[in-house]
């Protein structure tokens, strides 16, 4: 990028192969940032991903665009044209906002215990306070007040935001990126009952998560209580999420916000969970499944598909009637019955 | 309040003004504390703000009573009369639990930035972390173990509680408080899909937060995605609350606790939003609309009214039944038709 | 345990008085750790206790079970039997997995004001903040950027894990075990609505933690807005729930990961809350009260038993059609009645 950037940006013909996208149009304009459709200004890139905002290509003052080759007709603005634009738009958006340059070393505030090994590439911000034989690999970077337990082991290229808390023995794979709040390895929910007062089981697994996943500000995974809990490669979690103890998330699935997850579920590969859903325990769900926002799931899903199961609101007198008439409806069942023997009886 | 109060207190005539109240009855009575109705016992002044309570008046141990006109009568005890007493009641409460003073200044384990601007009457507390270039304003007070990201701007007399994070450039406005825990300014949750795997959008926004706001504890706002995320002035989040990337929340806007908000939502003003309701992404909700607790919000509210979504938990057995019918819902419709059908056959 | 264990793990026989079981078997076998049925080797004791892994135990290779007596008939293994194989096996695993001995003493960087009594069998972490007047119970254990406000209460024996932050005044009971991002104390989600502008109402209870309780990871708990709020000795509380200011929670009772507990409710003892469950404002539930997973609480439960009120996910279109009914279903009990009517006009 270094030969071709400058104070005015970059070419739009130097954003194509970066981009994976075909150039059309005037190459020589120059980039300087991206923006949305809508809020662009000359020297903006926008990109048009979701179709809903296609009328804001008459209107855009964008200088250049990245698009669908079904839309591409619909502007005469130079243009990146690919099947995917959003993941170009990624592609550019990440040329324009390089991760900072960050200095490798420990802060002199930390707490690092004399068996830990930290590469001398890593960087160990302030109050961070790193346990006896934990590993830390290279160029990883762990953010202020972060707490690392005894005998974690975080590989290479991590970045840990400030105040992630990992418990003992936890594992972390290359390049996965951990956000604030997030807790890794704490108790799961495990006590047996005895005669009413409880008595707790100890959680003697750990949590292993593997590559390039993503974890959200404030989310918990819970330990295995014998078995681990394991978070396949690519798995990206987003905020205040709950995973239970001895759960198996498969690779590159994607659970939006808020989700929670019982114990012992097993999650298949390349699925989506939208947001605030709720799984319980001990089951499992299908690779490729969607759950929908705000679903229940309460039974193992074999097959593929989209699962729903939440009610949209209505004004709220309206859903009076029908949380009214919701408990009557086994009486419905009988009534319609009777009705259709009824008639049975007549056409005899 | 200096020359009003001693150690027996205040005398009742005294609070009415701060109260915005009008005395009634006694007013040279000594009150030294605020207190339930059912907790109350001499000294202490208690208020009926839900009429559900009414009932306590009549056994009541307190000195003084905060009520509405129409429930005055319903007392002999000396009383501030006010159509607003959970109000008065808030004020009067504040008379007799002042802040804190808290001395100014760096605790002298704190780490800021040598560009970081600190103003002189703020305080900043042990282990908390400035990043570069940001700025705190006038009494501002931020304690033990924050993380304030680099080019943060706060306002003036904000207080942060112990351990929030705010990741760079987030802003936040005068007096606005913020609950241990909370997160400002993670990652929206953006992501493309490239055949089965994911590459990162890069979250370019902030997180812009107004004056008079206040946050809970644990509480995530994400930061926008190209565009920032903003909270408006006087909003009041309660815990573990999750905000997407790109939302917007109007003034004056109050949303209960654990509701998750997914990304580019628009709340307008003075909304309420029940506890542990879901709204799902891209859609506007109009002013002054209330969202009752436990609701989904799927499609975008219009018009202001109550909106209500959830069913009420039945005894087991009787769930499962309306459960089971609920699958067969459909045949219902079909076969009432056939009813119809047939009985208009029969009357031809 | 010193004089029967040694490098080959401890003789079965020596597990049966401390798990409450009767040996059944070879009790010379040794065992050096604990496994489930499925993944046990040669050297471990697993367990039984959900029937539905009873097939497992054709096919493990432990060397010795904990089994209930009415399947003990299904296998030769060396075997402890007792009516309750998930307490005793909660039992042997501690056995082998004693808690870490930690030295006594705070860490020279914590920061605990001169007024704090800080009992010297107590360990203080490193990065620890703790109040004026604040007093820690012997053993008690506060790890790695803790921050304990003024004036709270911790008795003896007590862990928390990094990162917990206790508000003023917060009391906290012996063995009672907090895990990481736990807040206790936040001010209650209280304001007063003054013609459209909010006016915060001071929280001036306390949050009163009993013995022997548990709190899971990136809870919340609000102090109470005149009273107090409560959590009852053995309560177990898993990761991220919400407890809202002036709750009361009875002993024993155990609630899942994801709850939301509005303000003013009163849980009774030895209840069960299912995970994500959501209770609504002050209302009461009775003791022994068990809420389904995902399900609402808007009323008073005054009977124990079970309560349900989520529906399972369906098949995305399938679910279409059952929501486009529920809409309609209002006019299905007028229809219903209408035939109804006719068919008793018929029979006249």
């Amino acid at each position: 990028m270094s030969n071709s950037q400058d104070a005015r940006g970059i070419a739009l013909k130097s954003l194509a192969e970066p981009a994976r996208a075909e150039l059309v149009g005037d190459g020589a304009v120059m980039i300087d940032r991206v923006a949305t459709l809508d809020g662009a200004t000359a020297g903006a890139i926008a990109f048009l991903a979701n179709p809903r905002y296609r009328h804001q290509l008459q209107s855009t003052r964008a200088s250049a665009v990245i698009i669908e080759p079904r839309f591409a007709a619909d502007t005469a603005l130079p243009k990146l044209v690919t099947s995917n634009p959003y993941a170009a738009y990624a592609r550019v958006a990440a040329l324009f906002h390089p991760p900072h340059p960050v200095a490798a070393g420990i802060h002199p505030t930390a707490v690092v215990a004399t068996s830990a090994r930290v590469a001398a590439s890593a960087t160990i911000g302030p109050f961070v306070v790193i346990g006896e034989r934990a590993t830390i690999g290279e160029r990883t970077r762990i953010h202020a007040g972060c707490a690392i337990g005894e005998d974690c082991s975080l590989g290479d290229d991590i970045v840990l935001h400030p105040r992630v808390v990992l418990y003992a023995r936890t594992v972390v794979g290359a390049r996965t990126l951990i956000h604030s709040g997030a807790v890794l390895g704490a108790d799961g929910f495990g006590m047996a009952d005895e005669g009413g007062k409880w008595l707790k089981v100890p959680q003697l697994g750990r949590v292993v998560v593997g590559a390039d996943v993503e974890i959200g500000a404030n989310t918990t995974i819970d330990r295995g209580a014998i078995d681990d809990t394991v978070i396949e490669d690519d798995v990206k979690l987003d905020n205040q999420i709950q995973i239970g103890h001895n759960c198996r998330i498969g690779a590159h699935t994607a659970i939006a916000g808020c989700v929670g997850v019982a114990g012992s579920v097993r999650i298949g590969r390349n699925c989506q969970i939208g947001g605030a859903a709720m799984i319980t325990g001990h089951l499992d769900i299908a690779d490729g499944t969607v759950v929908s926002a705000a679903s229940g799931v309460f039974d193992t899903i074999h097959e593929r598909g989209v699962y729903t199961g939440a009610f949209p609101s209505l004004p709220h007198r309206e859903w009076q009637h029908v949380a009214s008439v919701i408990r009557r409806l086994r009486s419905f069942a009988d009534r319609i019955r009777a009705l259709e023997r009824d008639r049975r009886g007549q056409g005899e």
